[in-house]
């Protein structure tokens, strides 16, 4: 929706005149659920945007991998057995899988070690949009559904060796509410601030696995990044004490705070410091190597950005890495310059087709410059940082065709391209085991063969049950699934006690050893 | 959709022009469940309709009847108790309630046990809607999720003491297709049919309390009657051997059949008709009184008029009554004098502000005649028969006001404003028990202030389920709930062996009795 507003406001009136209110209406459609066809005349508009924007997207017929004839083999040998894959000890590696010689040699073609942390990080990021609370009429609008112990495991994603040690809650300043999701009704657990993320560690054997204590943040983005666009015509304002300088929205989501409010009496980045300051001082302390891994989807990828930035800054030499999907732009040349010089190793993966990696700047940094007196001008141009891995929708059987923003932006098309990715130049890797029915979990991106209904990913009658008189009713979250401030209060203490336990446990070993 | 295309097709041309595209893509958004408002050219639009078409549509700030501040109290209080409210011998009065006297004096105060009857039959109808698989990518699209003798069971109506004998399947004629639901699939349990209704029978107890063995036929409707003005504009089709003619697309739907098809060898009349010959020549075998009550929504109503017909044809003496909701006219006057003849009685309930009533024939039996030479003519005109028990979406405090074209089809709306009806002048029921949530089902009626998610009703991940290995997989039907022509017709023997056993034990018992 968002988008074909952006572009429409972008496109030269003969362009954006009735037929782009069609085209936009066949978008809005798509968002929500429905199976309406791009008419001939959107069609038509939506084939002369992709050539404006140099999207590469094929016709139906040039697909080559996968007999149509066989999907139902394919259902039954692949679609339904196992997905996990041997863990390798990647600890040699690590450091080189995480950016130090900036992924030369790593991507083209992808090291498969390299592909399995890629999706590991993604499935991370992917947490915070699948236990987020959409709802805008529950009390919960905005917070996760489970509470941090709880998350990996509702998720299914124990099996990547982290635990949860804190949720972070953001806030966007008053005069751009649209970023975040907000109830409808008066009386919820915050009229502020949205859950944004959370911070976690590896458990001991993941530790030994990858040879390091790794600490992640993930952030969560927007599905539809709305009204973004309007924002990136403000000025970028500056960070750090340099010429860097950042995009004002990301920056107000990522400092924001209020005394008044429950969750940001303090700011996202002083809550994300103070624990990963927390994690890092213990880690170090018990003579461990720490590295920071920080990831997010969209505005969840610029984010992590900001975040990694502050980090490096705080603690120099310490491994700090981001790994980002379908992220916009952040900030100007001098802020990639201060990121590198800081040591930070960003891998952008980036959707060849999505159009968000290509804001703020789309008809100013690409091919459109001559709509720039159209558009009015940015005083500053914003630069992409770090390594790309870039992906093609092209290049998978199992997605669609056509023009679908929304599908090219999901953070599920990401994973299964990245999945299926072997080299720029190779067909999709035949032995992908991810599940594939995961990308149309919140978006129409896989062909009709698969017979998998798109936007699947909901809760049974929006969450309402039956009770034991027959009627209809909402039922009260567990207790322990209550945002709760105090709850994280308590939390801290009870790490901070957990900790306490584990490096006397620790020193005991020691002694021992040493005895 | 359909109704605003409809609507579209009939408006003079300075009416239909670009602000209606605006109007169409409204309706489309609401029907899939999103929030959007109308913007403000499509509302001036929406009053200009209903305006023309003397739609009562009264503003938000005259509802008076319950307090917003007391929404809560009312959730605690009301809306979480149960429903169940005493049942009444009603053996004496029901062939009032069923029409005997037209219904005079029983609408206006509504009796409360008439009301009790509209609504269960309501339900009978509803079910219908509740267990039909509108996915287009199951292989079982256009069937029904459960078998007949868990129907009643899963979706909570055996409380209704009736037991479902038969399933009816229908098809609609080669050249209609778009009047019914189909897969997406090439290898489906049927390419040509549709599950259309049910035929049940009251059970012992429930026949006990109205006086009789009542044999139902619920027949199912369209959520949206897509298409129909189209077919409304080709010419009527005589029924039996007078002047008596329907509505071409109704009477294929009813009378269709194909011998190559699996579930239409023969037609949905047929296969209802046989089963009701069974029931009834059983029932009246063993000396009981015996009922036939046809009920139907929509496209639903209009089949149970033509059923009803044709069984008061086949069984003279036979009680025979429809209740309709939503319904619209079916035949020519004729049609209507062979009913009356016939002693067919016929409750038609209707929401004043839904359309569906009034079609076809929409603008040549309202107040817009002066449309007729923009729209062509139809050579017979449209009539309704019977009684009417008219609802006005404005009595119930609970409903949203505003167009909403699919909201005041809906037949939980209707339910729900039959619960509340005491007469035409009297404010909503203050003791209305019937459980509000179930009106935003498949709508969006409720006042944000109940905060019930519209659209509601809907399977946890479109019935995808996380397998073992952790994939998402459609789970493969249970055997017995599969669609089977051959379970149909064992079912017809194990019916017939049971209906033998019932007789033996009936006569054992008038033996001892005797004795």
């Amino acid at each position: 929706m968002a988008l074909s507003t952006m572009i429409q406001t972008h496109l030269p009136p003969a362009l954006s005149g009735g037929g782009m209110n069609r085209i936009s209406a066949v978008y809005a459609h798509q968002g929500v659920a429905s199976d309406t066809k791009l008419n001939r005349g959107a069609r038509r508009l939506a084939e002369s945007l992709t050539t404006l924007l140099n999207l590469n997207i094929e016709p139906l017929c040039s697909r080559k991998n996968l007999q149509y004839s066989n999907w139902d083999s394919f259902d039954d040998e692949k679609h339904n057995t196992p997905t996990t894959s041997p863990k390798e000890m990647i600890a040699d590696k690590w450091r080189e899988l995480h950016g130090s010689s900036d992924w030369e040699k790593l991507l083209d073609p992808l090291h498969p070690w390299l592909r399995r942390e890629i999706v590991k990080y993604g499935e991370f990021a992917q947490a915070t949009y699948n236990a987020f609370d959409f709802d805008s009429f529950s009390e919960y609008c905005g917070s996760c559904r489970y509470n941090r112990n709880k998350l990996f495991e509702k998720l299914g994603l124990s099996k990547n060796g982290y635990k949860v040690t804190k949720y972070i809650y953001a806030m966007s300043a008053i005069e751009m509410p649209q970023w975040l999701e907000r109830s409808r009704l008066m009386d919820t657990w915050s009229k502020d601030s949205n859950w944004m993320g959370y911070v976690a560690v590896s458990d001991d054997e993941e530790t030994r696995r990858i040879g390091r204590r790794d600490i992640v943040v993930a952030w969560r983005g927007t599905v539809a990044p709305s009204e973004w666009y309007e924002d990136f015509q403000r000025n970028l304002e500056p960070i750090g004490i340099g010429d860097a300088k950042v995009e004002h929205g990301f920056l107000s989501i990522y400092t924001s705070k209020n005394e008044f409010t429950r969750y940001n009496k303090s700011s996202a980045s002083e809550q994300v410091m103070k624990e990963v300051t927390k994690l890092v001082q213990f880690y170090q302390g018990q003579g461990e190597e720490v590295s920071l891994t920080i990831t997010g989807h969209s505005l969840g990828g610029a984010l992590a950005l900001l975040n990694a930035y502050e980090a490096a800054v705080n603690f120099p030499g310490l491994a700090v890495s981001v790994v980002s999907f379908g992220a916009p732009r952040v900030g100007n040349s001098a802020f990639r310059a201060e990121l590198d010089d800081l040591g930070v190793k960003t891998l952008r993966v980036v959707v060849k087709q999505d159009l968000v990696p290509r804001m703020p700047g789309i008809v100013f940094n690409e091919s459109l410059q001559r709509f720039d007196d159209i558009t009015g001008t940015l005083e500053w141009v914003y630069t992409h940082v770090g390594a790309e891995l870039k992906l093609d929708v092209s290049s998978s059987p199992y997605l669609k065709r056509g023009f679908n923003p929304l599908g090219f932006h999901s953070l599920e098309t990401y994973l299964h391209l990245v999945d299926g990715y072997l080299s720029a130049e190779s067909a999709f890797r035949s032995s992908a085991r991810r599940d594939v029915t995961l990308v149309n979990k919140a978006c129409d991106m896989l062909v009709d063969e698969l017979r998998i209904p798109q936007c699947w990913y909901q809760l049974a009658n929006k969450g309402l049950v039956c009770n034991e008189h027959g009627r209809w009713v909402k039922p009260r979250r567990e207790p322990e699934d209550m945002p709760s401030p105090t709850g994280e209060q308590a939390h801290d203490l009870s790490l901070r006690i957990e900790m306490q336990e584990s490096y006397k446990c620790c020193m005991q070993a020691k002694n021992l050893a040493i005895c």
